[in-house]
């Protein structure tokens, strides 16, 4: 089992309207929710591709208990830990004449310093069962910024590799307890290190504690420095679409890689091919099945060597 | 007690955003919730006045049980009858440096033929105790567009008042049935009748079976015609504020006035004071108390003759 981690998970709602009025009224033509946050995310491509995964984090209030309902909806068992805060919505207001979308997040909910101690010992009682976690996403208010060194060293101690996708702070926080990956974005290199060139921000996280950085270049590919080599993964053409979820296809590949212990070509390969087919597919966590079957054997993965 | 109906009640929701970025994210300041529509503004003014007061309707799913919380923390009781289907929400997004909110309304939930027989149970039972009755707002999808005439004849039955806000199709459909009382704005007067002269359209609505017409006239106040006589009431100045809801605070002291049979004159004033009072209150249901006192003696209320 891949045990995914979601601190800030969110009521993903999506309205569909013919034409966002700033400053007026629009009505709504159609509204769909799902359980959101980006370890959601991954855990819903694992179950889309067979992989089997729990899905657990803080989840509170209505909103909370609407994002339980839907992830048993969607078959994913989850392992929430139970906040008193209400779990935080993001909208996303699809304005199908603009051709665009405008997002509104909400901030998340505090999080006492018990609720965070508890969430800690349900982590730990999880972890004999998981192959990998994946701990991915912003922290809420109230937890410590350091909460994922401390989740990573739980892991280390019961020898289950960690894949950490966040950003800034939390990020850095969480280097000297050395995780297995993290998968920076080229803005979340920049922004998180301060160093415009992606390779000597790789090599900046990896001297501060990760063992692999898989960066994540759009529609690029990947690019993978691990102690094992570095290799470049392109897709074969571009594709068109959402790209929003895109890394937390990657993600799940990574980390169904890491829990398998699989060579990275080909882990590398299926982690492009995935987050191409996640662009293709309207919303986050879904991906074109046909597509990743047809892209996977067609992604180029390469050695890197420095230019 | 006053009785009021929100057949497509609503969860308000109020975020307050630095600059929304249309297209692009936007991160949220703060975020309020209150239960919403028509009918619950107007038991909230009754409440705030001191008036015994009830609301029933229709509410389901979470956003229903967020509705009922937040009714039960403000003091009001609730005979809502439960649904299947969520009941819906609106999101109004405050735009801080444009100085503009603008609002996503979800269409309501579908109601079935039989939560809808339900519901006329329940109300039948409810009319008793009531002193009046008012029937608020849009009607969601299943209500049969003739449910405030079924309404309304119960209420008849039982010889309880009955005020009816709303436009259109509901509205016409209503009037066979003979409200005690309806309250168009100027804008509902035209859309509903196709008469631009507001005097026109509130003789052919008395005539289709409205017994007193108060029309809304915004900041230039309300114009009442009854078989008693017909009234001009007019607030002593202009007050600056959030117009929505202040049509439901007219409507309150409307309900109150017809409840304890007090005389036009006095009611109407309280009617207008009330409205303005509304508008210098930042959410709908709310008003200025101290300006309420202080305008309800000072608002002009003259016998109105055909010009």
């Amino acid at each position: 089992m891949i045990l995914t981690v979601t601190l800030n998970a969110a009521l993903d709602v999506t309205y569909r309207v013919e034409r966002l009025h700033a400053g007026g009224s629009t009505r709504v033509r159609s509204v769909a929710e799902r359980a959101g946050g980006k370890g959601v995310n991954v855990s819903r491509v694992l179950h889309g591709l067979g992989v089997d995964t729990l899905v657990t984090g803080l989840a509170g209030g209505t909103t909370g208990r609407a994002v339980r309902q839907e992830l048993a909806l969607a078959g994913l068992p989850d392992a929430l830990v139970t906040i008193g805060r209400e779990t935080r919505r993001t909208v996303a207001v699809v304005d199908e004449q603009a051709g665009e979308t405008s997002v509104l997040l909400e901030p998340g909910p505090t999080v006492t310093a018990g609720e965070w101690h508890s969430f800690t010992t349900r982590f730990t009682e999880l972890l004999p069962g998981a192959k990998a976690v994946v701990l991915s996403g912003s922290l809420p208010p109230g937890v410590p910024v350091d909460a994922y060194a401390t989740l990573l060293r739980l892991a280390r101690a019961q020898r289950v590799p960690a894949v950490l996708d966040t950003e800034g702070e939390p990020l850095l926080a969480a280097l000297p307890a050395r995780p297995a990956l993290i998968k920076p974005n080229a803005d979340e290199l920049t922004a998180t290190t301060g160093l415009a060139d992606p390779l000597a921000a790789i090599a900046a996280l990896r001297t501060a504690g990760a063992r692999t950085v898989v960066a994540s270049l759009g529609p690029e590919g990947l690019l993978a420095v691990t102690p094992e080599g570095s290799w470049r993964a392109r897709p074969p053409h571009p594709v068109a679409g959402n790209p929003t979820g895109a890394g937390d296809a990657a993600v799940a590949a990574l980390a169904a890689g890491l829990a398998t212990g699989a060579p990275w070509q080909p882990v590398l390969a299926r982690a492009v091919a995935l987050s191409a087919a996640a662009v293709a597919a309207p919303l986050a966590g879904s991906f074109d099945e046909a597509l990743y079957r047809r892209l996977r054997d067609q992604v180029a993965v390469g050695p890197f060597t420095k230019p």
